[in-house]
This record gives structure tokens, sequence and C-alpha cells, in this order.
């Protein structure tokens, strides 16, 4: 607070008497390195925004971690989109919407350490407001206001984190989830196998190299540490330590559970062995005779439930893609049971060698990072009710800007044009004033339904109206002129092949929609 | 302020010593009643918070003018929106996104008086940020900063508005805005005549009834204020007592602009003879000769783009629901040529019938209120770029929360009932212990693109099965029972008819697509 005022009070004299602001600092003797290195900052930017003049000059620019879509990116952002609906829309899901920002107090308690993370609304007096930090805990309060005990429901939309963002590595402040979630009272692991089977169709329906479903269960991790020897109080921040596997090596995460977390080297090694475990239906069944694993009540519940899962999946034919996996942690609090989280495997030649240029190293690109993760959560929507009574759910979340970024870098390699629009014919003249007859023939094109354009130009020249037909992409030509007004004819050209031939103006519409809409 | 910590203060007390509350009063002697009436509703509000044992309770709420979307409203949102989309596509749009917040400067000096309706971030370090309050100012930031001088593009999306919401008319205040816009230096009146062609079909394909789009023109406006003896510094508040015409007399609106605004009585009298005109492009010629009008350079500019604009909305045969009305102001200031409005002029029946129910007086049914709204602003663009290089732009903006509210009354008053999925069938089984069988079945269904659906039970009944169905509408059941997996076939069941019939595994999925996607 003291450093803004500071900031305000100087930032007239950036430039000019800098040395003045600098020797005010004796006015703060606490100031710290760090503090005074971020004043500069400050002072840094403030100077950025000066002109040559020292006018204040507005700067052009969006907020810090957040991007604004162009066409191109719109085009290929609604192809992905399109191709999740669908598969949440096969699945049966409806959706539903929230507000962008919830009461402050939805959001309390919700994500421990993260909550610094949370975007809040300026007091305006009113309710304080926080924007949405993901679009389960508004899920939840959904169903409890609502007193919704059954719902499959799928929600596309924006949330907010005031995280470092880590733009080429399609790590935004705000960003898209697509989460879809089953609510309700069901038997054993049905529900759970779908989402599963939603992951597996909507990886292979958008094409980006080969991926794993890693599944684990908050209840064998517990019970893995209950026999291993942690404290019950430490099994939170134990269990954070492990969800580092990804990232770190196992001797770094040891290191961490008993130097920092305070665990015992006996302890943690036991789980070294446990987190190394891999496999399928099989380790499942040998966990449950583990001696030591199967004294846990909660463990041998987890392990069950694993069995029938994978039962369930391989009926769905999936379990080439599926694995059990004792590391895998994820970070939430809310989750009860099952956890999954997707991977690509493969980093795709495109984004390998774009992270490459970008100087990352070799390791970074072997784990290309999560694209999809989720889990039961079945004490949630209790936490909303005034009478606590609990809605299980279990759900998936697609990593949707991750996948955006792939898709992007995809479209940015490939030699085919990415289409802004779906136009299929320009309404064009090769002779002047004919802007009336245009205008008359593309308003017969929109009321039949025909996506058409015209240039916003009494005379344009033919060849600027052919040289635009190239660059959008728009596959034909409907060329006037007096000689065809005369005929009742039009001129169709298909703008690849250059070919032209005359068709009446009453075959017209069926012409375009034969040769356009194949 | 002080409120704000008073309150905080006694709330621990309320409903146990609020007249210790109440005698601290005295210690603000500055205190209004209104500022009390206020202080008494935060209390009771806070009260309501508080249960019977005294213990916060947790308000489960959206925040105050916002609203979830239930299935049922995000199934008439996407009727509408794909509609409107498609016109926007037939027209050759591209569509952007752009952030929810943007720099609070990016904002700034934009809205004229409607800048204290702006929600904004709370500083937590870093960038001072706003909500955005429409789509038009991030567009202009957008075209500037990546020096674009021509798009034709839409734009869908939430903004936000700190205003006194009035939700049963459809006044949120987070709500969508459909926003189509033409950018560039073109030949008059062409890219103008195209956004009101949108609107013409937008309306007319949304079914809403019968309704008019007003056309007119800042400089006409300009004009005739200056040759009636209109004060410049005067033009745009008294524009803005124009612009409530359509919700106040002539009189009252008269008495506004010579009590409140200091115009003289004579001035005014020359303002209410032009704006009780209405008419074609006839009226714009009389104007035009019109011996005061013509006096005006400005308005006989914008008198001959009117007609220009009629000549080319002929063509389009859009005439008969358009009307040049001098009464037209609009709010914004930012328009710099023709402006229009489009208005619904006979409430639907179940719309007039909900506002009677509401206590709305006959008046407000019959002005059922704008729908959508647009006009050109060539200098908007300009107020970003460094340079001040002014890139012309003409847009609309469909009033879509009007809309939806419109087409809900509709559902709702309609005996047809409303899908929120499109499942074409639904895997049942009639004997116990096939869960495995149905989930086999479903799997083939989803991948070859069926939407289906099957209930999460290990043996569900079957009349629960079929009534599952009766309620989503779902129509149709694949039976599995012993006798059906014998055959290689599966019972198909048409849920309206009732109707039975065995089809081979071999041919279910073509059945299924002849009878649910025609």
């Amino acid at each position: 607070m003291l450093g803004m005022i500071w900031v305000r009070a100087c930032s007239a004299l950036v430039g000019f008497r800098a040395p003045t602001c600098v020797r005010s600092l004796h006015s703060f003797p606490g100031i710290t390195v760090a503090q005074i290195d971020e004043e500069v900052a400050k002072l840094l930017e403030l100077k950025a925004q000066l002109g040559d003049d020292g006018k204040t000059q507005f700067v052009l620019k969006t907020p810090k971690g957040t991007r604004d879509y162009n066409p191109k990116q719109m085009a290929i952002r609604e192809k992905v989109f399109n191709t999740i609906i669908r598969c949440f829309k096969r699945h049966g899901a409806e959706t539903i919407d929230t507000p962008v920002f919830e009461l402050k107090e939805t959001l309390t308690g919700k994500y421990g350490e993260d909550s610094k993370l949370i975007y809040d609304l300026k007091d305006q007096g009113g309710e304080l407001l926080s924007l949405r930090y993901d679009l389960t805990v508004p899920f939840a309060r959904y169903l409890a206001m609502n007193k919704i005990t059954n719902i499959k429901r799928y929600h596309i939309a924006k949330v907010y984190r005031r995280d470092n963002p880590a733009m080429t590595r399609g790590r935004y402040r705000e960003f898209y989830q697509c989460d879809f979630d089953i609510a309700g009272q069901y038997d054993a692991m049905i529900p759970d196998a779908e989402c599963l089977k939603i992951v597996h169709e909507i990886l292979n329906e958008l094409d980006l190299g080969d991926f794993r479903i890693k599944v684990n269960d908050r209840r064998i991790l517990d019970g893995m540490f209950a026999v291993c020897g942690v404290p019950d109080d430490k099994f939170r921040t134990i269990c954070s330590t492990v969800d580092k596997l990804d990232k770190m090596s196992w001797e770094d995460v040891k290191k961490e559970m008993v130097n920092e977390k305070g665990l015992s080297e006996e302890a943690a090694d036991q789980i070294g062995e446990y987190v190394s475990m891999q496999g399928g239906m099989d380790l499942a069944e040998r966990l449950l005779q583990d001696h030591k694993m199967s004294q846990s009540k909660q463990a041998c519940a987890g392990l069950s439930d694993i069995k029938l899962l994978f039962k369930y999946l391989q009926l769905f034919h999936v379990t080439d893609k599926v694995v059990f996996d004792l590391s895998l942690a994820r970070g939430l609090d809310y989750y009860t049971g099952v956890i999954y989280e997707a991977v690509l495997t493969q980093a795709s030649a495109v984004s390998a060698a774009n992270e490459a240029q970008n100087g990352a190293n070799a390791e970074e690109s072997v784990s290309v990072g999560s694209v999809a993760g989720g889990g039961r959560y079945d004490g949630l929507v209790g936490m909303f009710d005034p009478k606590g009574r609990r809605v299980p759910c279990v759900g998936v979340s697609i990593g949707i800007e991750r996948i955006f970024s792939i898709m992007e870098q995809k479209a940015e390699a490939s030699p085919e044009k990415v289409r802004t629009t779906e136009v299929q014919i320009m309404v064009a003249s090769a002779q002047k004033n004919l802007l009336e007859e245009r205008l008359q023939l593309i308003s017969e094109l929109w009321n039949a339904g025909i996506k058409a354009e015209v240039m916003y130009k009494k005379n344009p020249k033919l060849l600027s109206q052919l040289q635009y037909c190239e660059e959008a992409g728009i596959p034909l030509v409907a060329i006037l002129g007096e000689q065809e007004l005369k005929d009742g004819v039009v001129k169709l050209r298909v703008v690849a092949t250059r070919e032209e031939v005359d068709i009446s103006r009453a075959d017209l519409i069926s012409e375009i929609k034969r040769r356009t809409e194949a």
C-alpha cells in the first residue's frame, strides 16, 4: 500500500528527477530488496507508458495472462468444442450455465492453498464477489440450491486463476474448462467407467496422438499412507508431495517428504515401493492380497472398485489406454474415490519441434502434460446443503487450452488453410454500375439460406473480387454482366479450376447447393 | 465506508443487543434516512444469514442480478443462438473472442455517465481491471491493437453492468450480447443496409411477432438541434432527453428540456415538430427541401444517406418493416452516422398476459421494448490508435435476453415439451443380471455415433427404464433379454406407440438412424 502511494507520488518525476524518489526510500527504513525490485519494475512500467513527450500514453493490450482469439483461433476452437460437445451429447448430457462470478463465500474453503489465486471483485457496495475458479464448485452450489439429486450435465465456460501465466504452454489466467459430471446415487463404478469412456472417445476423435489414462483411488492412497505409517494429519500434505511425481524424481519427492514434511525415512521408503507400481486389474488383485495393504479397509474398498472399474472398461474396449497407477494423486482436496488423469504419451511431432525451439528441454517435451482429469467427489454438494445431504458425483474435465495449443500448432504446420468463414459464393460483377443488381441477387441467395458475400463497393474490380475469394477460400463466384442480365443467367465460376459456366437464374440456388453442400 | 465498518462491528450483536447498535448511530450525526434504511436492510440480511442458534449460515444463491441457466433454458438458448449464428455466418462473418475483463483504462471515457455501472476487480496487485461493459469497446480495442482495417465479425458473449436488475423483464447484471459489425472504408450505406437486412432476417426467423426497425442518423439529429437553436454544448444532453421519447410523453420530454436543461421553449417546440415525423424515403426527400433543415450541411449529408439506405433496403425487400423516425436518438455517445433500433410492435399473446399478471400497465405492454439496435461509429477505433487512425465501423447488437424471455414464455405456454438432450435410444433390459450385456451394447452404439443412455443400476426395473424415456422424450428403447441374446436380436420399442419389433444386432444401428435421423 505504501509502495502504491509512493509510486503515484513519484510517477510525475520519473525520467527527470528519479534520484529524488530513490532518496525518499529512506523514509521507509523497513523496505526489503525484493520490495525495491518490485517498485523499480513498477516505475519502469510507468516509464514505458510515458511517450517521448512525457504524456501518459494508453497501453493497448489485454490483461496479463489473457488473450484475444482471432478468427483462425476461433475456427479451431469451434472445431474442438464441436467434437467434445458431440461426445457429451452422445452420452445424454444436458448442459447448464452459471454466472461468471459467485458470492465470495461460495468459493471459500473449497480450494485449500489455491484460494490465493481467486480473483475478487472490488467492493462497490453490495455483495462480495469472486470470479469462478472452476466449474465444479458452481455445479455443486447449483445442485444444492435447486435440490437436484440426479443429473448428467456438461458445462463449457471460462474460469479464472491469478496464476503465473505460461502462455506459450497453454497456461492462462482466463481459460476454458469443459466439464462432464454425473450426479446421483448409483451402483458402483458404472458412471465412473462412462467418464473414462468419454475421455477415451474425445482423445481418439481429436487425434492428438497416443495417450494413457492413469487411474487411482483416494481410498487406496489414504490406505497406503495409513499402512506405511503416515500420521493421519499428514495424509493431505504427503498426498500433495506424491502428486509431484510427474514433475520430480522419486529422490526429490522423498527428500521433500522427509526433510520438509517430517516423515520418517522408513515410511517414505514404503510409500516409494507402492507408488512405483503400475498395472491393470491384476495389480489390484495382487494388492488385495498384499499383507500390508490388505490391513486397510479403505484400501481394500478402493481396490475392489478398481477391479470393478476395469471389468466395465473391458466391456467398453478401452483398457488398452488405461493404467492403474499408484503414483497418481491429483491435487484437489474434494476427491473421495476414484481419480484419473489422461496424458499424451508422445509429443506430436509439431509440438515437440516447437518446444525445442522455445528451449524447453527434452525431459519436458516427453511429459506433454495432462489433457484431462477428474474423479469422484461425494462430499462437495453436502458442503452447500443446509442439512448436509450428500449427492455423490463423478466427473471429468477436459484440458482444453492445452488441446487448443496443440491443434493450433498442427494447423500452423499443415499446408491446408484454416477457413474462418463458410461462405459458399461471392456475388461479383464484371462491369461497372451493377451494384443494385448484385444486391438484388445476394438478397435472393441469403433468403434461400446460401452463405454469400458481396464487396461493399459501387464498382469493385473483377480481379479484386476474385482475389478476395482466393484469400478467404470462397469456392464459387456468381458473376453478373450486362449480357448475363439480358440472358437471365449468371456466370458461375469455380475459383479453384477457373471453370466458368452459365446457369439460369432459376437454377442458380440448387446449383450452388449441389456444388458446395456435398 | 463508515456504514460498512459499523455493520461489521454490530453484526455479532444482531438479534441480541440491537439497541446498542441503534444508539451508536448518534456518533454519525450526518447520517440520512436513506442511509439508515440501507443499514437496516444490511442488518436484516445479516440476520437472515444467522441460523436459529445464531451460527452464521451460508446463503445459497447466485449474485444479485445474475442467474443460472437450467437445462431447459439452455436448450432454448441454444436454439436462439443457432438461429442468430446461422444468419451471421450466412453473411460471411468471422468470429472473435476477447477476455471477460479489460484494463480499466480501456473502458475509461467510453460510456459517459454509465461508467458508474462498470464492475471493477479488486486491486490484488498488478493491473487494474474491469469487467467488459459491452462488446463494442473491446472490438475497437482489438482492431486498433492488431492494426486491422477490414473485418466483418460477430461476437456472442456476456457483458456486465451494475444496473438495477429487473429480471422478470429480462434485465440482468450479467447478460449476453450478440454483436455483428463491419469495419472498413467502404462506399456509403452498403454495409449499413446489410446490418438492417440481418436484423430483419433474425427477427423473422425467430418468429417473435411483428416488428419495426426505426432508423435515424446522428448527423440529422445534430443538424436539427443546430437549426432549432440548441447551443452546441447542449447537443448531447438534449439528445439524451429526446432518447426518452419511447418511455415519456412529448410534454414531459419538453419539460425536461426547458426546465432541467435550460433550453428555450421556442427551440423545444421546433424540435417537437421534427421528432414527431416518421416516414420513408419520401420524408428524407421532403426534409432535404425543408427551408430550415436544409441549412445544415450535416443534416443534408445524413438525409442523403437515409435516401441511399432506403434504396438499398428496397433491393433487399425489407422496407415494409423500416421507418425513418426523427425521434430515435439512442443513448451512446460514440455513434457518428446512421442509428437504428428494432422494436416488437405487438406483445406476443403470452408475454402480454404475463406482464399483466406482473402488474405492468397496459402502456408498458404495448412498447415491448427494443430487441436490436446499433449504428455507425466511425471514431471509436481511432480513440485507441496511438496515431488516431480511423477505422469506420457499423454494427448491430441483438437484445438476446429480452428474446430469451419471450421464447421461454412461449415454451412455457406451449403444450410441446422442450427436450434437453438429443438421446435417440435407451439401452434397457427386461431381466436381471444383464448389466454387462447392456454396457457392451451401448458401447457399440456410442462408437457408431448413436446418442444413447443406460441406467446406472445393476438391475433396474423395466418400468422405471421406460418411464425415464417418457420423461426425457427418448423415442426408442433397445430391450435386451435372455431370449433376445440367444437369438442375436434386440427388441426395439417405440416409446410413443409402444410398438415392439425384433431387430438383428447387425441391423440395429442403421435401424436406429433410419427411425431417428429423419
